[in-house]
């Protein structure tokens, strides 16, 4: 595995061929490292005794600097710059598949953003989220923003920082273009102060490829639509009983029974584990070795259930990416939001609908015999009673038809602030009101208001927008697979998911990273971009007919 | 917690104290490194998908491939010349406590061996091991040594080219001597062939410091009075009743009950876990998190627990280790056979006793109330029962009187191996006429004789003597102890193991590797060398009792 050190001028006589596999070597010695991490990172979750967590973070800092050194290397650079070479004097693709092509192009992103950055910068937003995320936790706790926004301050100071750094490295170049733009028009010069574009930076590292402009229309568009959607459900003032839902289920039985339904929806057991911690989340080393967890509430059957199918979601698509390019970078997610599609996906177009609960319900009568009102329940009253709305203060904890608003109005703020539209401490005034505006609650205190969200407190400004990129995509993708799959609804209803699972596998899984965005894929797989209409169409008649709207 | 690239010549302008700091920000990044390896090596016994076995070996190769470039450093050795240097000099112990003066020593000794074998043949021996262990998988299932055979010469080969650079290296001054002795006497020239010594540099890897010689005239005391006593004790033909052990015990319970013996003995569930494996052992990442596994047998009570409180006697040494050089080469444990007498201590000296359960049976009768044959029972026949003495096959399930002859013919056959003193081809032989002789059975076929080990197969030759090194020092070590404790056995009688746990933090699991070796520290604490004739005495004395020889 090891390459000899070699310098550009000495590259100059390989072959491509041999350029690109010593660049894979590297590339799968880097793949090897994040998967160790993985592991780390999992079993800090669910595994660790709690006075390890200072050897811990000692363990994870000296990796990333093993990765850093790597990712930065002298050979790795000369590497991908003659690459680069070639490639502007002759054409790449006779000698190498768009799969290897891809695989250049994601590495050398990659060995740009890692280089970009001065260390100085690295370390110092490494220390800031250490101290933020105690301060927010902190803050949380006490509902005080005054405790929280000193750190806010920092991160969006040290985020433009970051990504000023990155717009001169050449990483973004749609965003060099809207400040450029926003430049000229306001009439500033270059030491001008002017963040305009600098969202489009972290959204980028989230959602790579995808337009803030286009962002904007959607976001705007959903608003438009579901503020009137979620006003005309809570002017019905009627709720179907749940109270079959929110009963006593034993823990041990719950776990049984998502383990069963995780199973059979297409997780493997021999290449993924699934256990229990705090806050659900997959992750792991590998295709053949994917760590999701979930967690159970006793008098909440629902909760236990909608993580686990969420999470098997992110699963399969974790062990479904390609065995062809497997430890390159090719065959890695295509981004944020469309990894959440595949989670919402099983969890919203399939456990949330009457086909799936034709299958489900039988088997969870049979795991809770003793569970007498539920026996006489049938499919339709539980799937109403799976899908109530009711606009909430949390987003976690929300709809689907509400939770947009919750990530609309998050991104609004976060966008305002970094390109310094509105000032930190204008955020809890600002959020409430668009609480008002958008759900119709008055919020009573910052934790369950600015505060409730981790996100901010570690420089994930950009995260937010993938939860609702990843809901349309969803809506967008099962489509194009009900057009693909004769009959998948009866399918679905007899518990045989492998036919969308091995769909999805193929469609979406495999693809990996072949394209350039979210957007792409979606335009392939169904010919249309992505379009909040669909999502609005979903929405506005499945609840029409829930609440006889 | 980067050290800026130095060369040797920048070196000399700098203190003492300013050279030690800058070795060890190396020395703690490598013990990070580390603390990951034993993390995935847990993982992989314990937590992981069976799918994932080959990623998992690919991201052990890119860790023990990123540990070897910061192990040969040529910034790390141009610091240990320079210290070596200055100590030719100058008086470091002015400058320098002895704790930070052993880790020099022990940082210069890692470097060179580390750096005294190209790395052709680290690549070999690792490419063999994983062959040769798949062999003797096959080999022992058809007890066909035939297979196994030729790994094993070139094991024996490998291993003497690796003792050859190592001899050459200057790591092991004692074997030079041993050799160029023999050469002398020989009238052998510096081109023949002469293996004399090499078994010396492999004990070394697992004992530091203990001398071949020691070890010949230890083991040969052992059989020359341990052979008669076994004699003895099988011509009483006689036993003590153990139905009552090896009767139904749910594993349930027995898990409750072992981990409620593991916890009050003082295993920090804080600072660690306890999880079942195939085969239990103790690893993990550092002293704030030490992992340890057991097993449990439904039909048989004994093996659960005294696999439990041997791993918790590992365990205590682990977590016991010093705080105030943490993550410093210093810190950790002397040598396998010390290890292995901290685990033998707890297992024997105080789980095999009459006081421990005089304190551990109500706790057991009230574990298993259904069990009742045991609710009668008293202490003495309990003690009886789980003191039974009985020759057998294989190595690991043997008692106290019986184990070390099976170590005595192991040492003796690959001393001889190594040494060039008998042939592969010898080995089945030579080892049923040993067991024959040592412990008056007949093997039946070679996998419950020369087959049954995993270690030749992964070249851990040297290994074995540790085993019987730890139960002599487990019992001088708990001589001192008791001399320590004023009335130790009536503590443990009530369950106040604290007492002997917090004697053995100070006196063992803090001193590290501040020694050179095991028997300078039992000389240390004992005024004694390490002596076979209190093991004797020990064994003679209680199975005289039991037995009543």
């Amino acid at each position: 595995m090891t390459v000899p050190a070699t310098s550009a001028a000495d590259l100059k006589s390989e072959s491509v061929r041999s350029l690109y596999d010593q660049l894979i070597v590297r590339l799968k010695d880097l793949t090897h490292l994040n998967g160790i991490s993985g592991i780390l990172q999992w079993d800090q979750e669910v595994m660790m005794p709690k006075k390890a967590a200072r050897a811990r973070a000692a363990q994870l800092s000296t990796l990333a600097g093993v990765k850093h050194e790597k990712k930065t290397s002298p050979v790795l650079g000369a590497l991908l710059e003659e690459l680069e070479r070639r490639r502007n004097n002759e054409d790449l693709s006779a000698v190498l598949n768009p799969y290897e092509l891809a695989n250049i192009h994601l590495a050398q992103q990659d060995y740009k953003e890692e280089t970009v950055l001065p260390s100085e910068i690295v370390k110092a937003i490494a220390a800031l989220n250490s101290k933020a995320v105690v301060a927010w936790v902190e803050a949380r706790k006490e509902s005080d923003f005054s405790k929280f926004a000193p750190y806010l301050e920092d991160q969006v100071k040290i985020l433009r920082q970051k990504v000023a750094y990155m717009i001169q490295g050449g990483v973004c170049e749609e965003a060099r273009k809207i400040n450029e733009k926003a430049r000229t028009s306001l009439g500033l010069t270059e030491t001008d102060e002017c963040y305009k574009g600098y969202y489009q930076v972290l959204l980028d590292g989230f959602e790579p490829g995808f337009k803030d402009d286009r962002l904007q229309a959607l976001f705007s568009d959903l608003k438009e639509n579901l503020v009137p959607l979620i006003a005309k459900i809570q002017a019905k003032d009627f709720q179907h009983d749940n109270s079959y839902i929110v009963a006593d289920f034993d823990i041990k039985q719950q776990t049984e029974f998502t383990q069963r339904i995780s199973k059979h929806i297409g997780f493997d057991t021999d290449a993924g584990r699934l256990d229990v911690s705090t806050h659900p989340f997959t992750g792991g080393a590998h295709p053949t070795d994917v760590r999701m967890t979930t967690r159970y509430t006793v008098d909440n059957f629902k909760e236990g259930i909608t993580a686990t199918v969420h999470e098997t979601g992110h699963s399969l698509y974790e062990q479904g990416r390609s065995k062809e390019y497997r430890d390159t970078p090719v065959s890695r997610s295509l981004s944020l939001g469309v990894h959440e599609s595949q989670s919402l996906l099983w969890e919203r177009m399939v456990m949330l609908s009457k086909p799936f609960w034709t299958y489900a319900l039988p088997l969870l009568k049979e795991q809770f015999t003793d569970h007498q009102t539920l026996q006489d329940i049938t499919v339709d009253q539980f799937y109403n009673a799976f899908n109530r709305v009711k606009p909430g203060f949390i987003r976690f904890q929300a709809d689907e038809v509400t939770y947009p608003m919750h990530i609309i109005l998050r991104y609004e703020i976060e966008k305002a602030l970094i390109e310094g539209d509105i000032q930190v401490a204008d955020v809890p005034a600002l959020w409430n009101s668009k609480v008002k505006e958008y759900l119709g609650l008055e919020v009573p205190e910052d934790s369950v208001g600015c505060l409730q969200d981790i996100h901010w407190s570690s420089a994930a400004i950009g995260y937010f927008p993938t939860y609702t990129l990843g809901s349309i995509y969803a809506v967008q993708i099962f489509g194009a697979a009900k057009e693909a799959i004769p009959g998948l609804e009866e399918h679905l209803a007899k518990g045989e998911f492998h036919v969308l699972k091995e769909w999805l596998n193929k469609n979406v899984h495999e693809q990996g990273s072949l394209r350039e965005s979210g957007d792409e894929l979606v335009f392939d797989l169904t010919g249309k971009h992505l379009d909040s209409s669909l999502y609005v169409k979903y929405l506005t008649e499945k609840y029409t007919a829930i609440y006889d709207l």
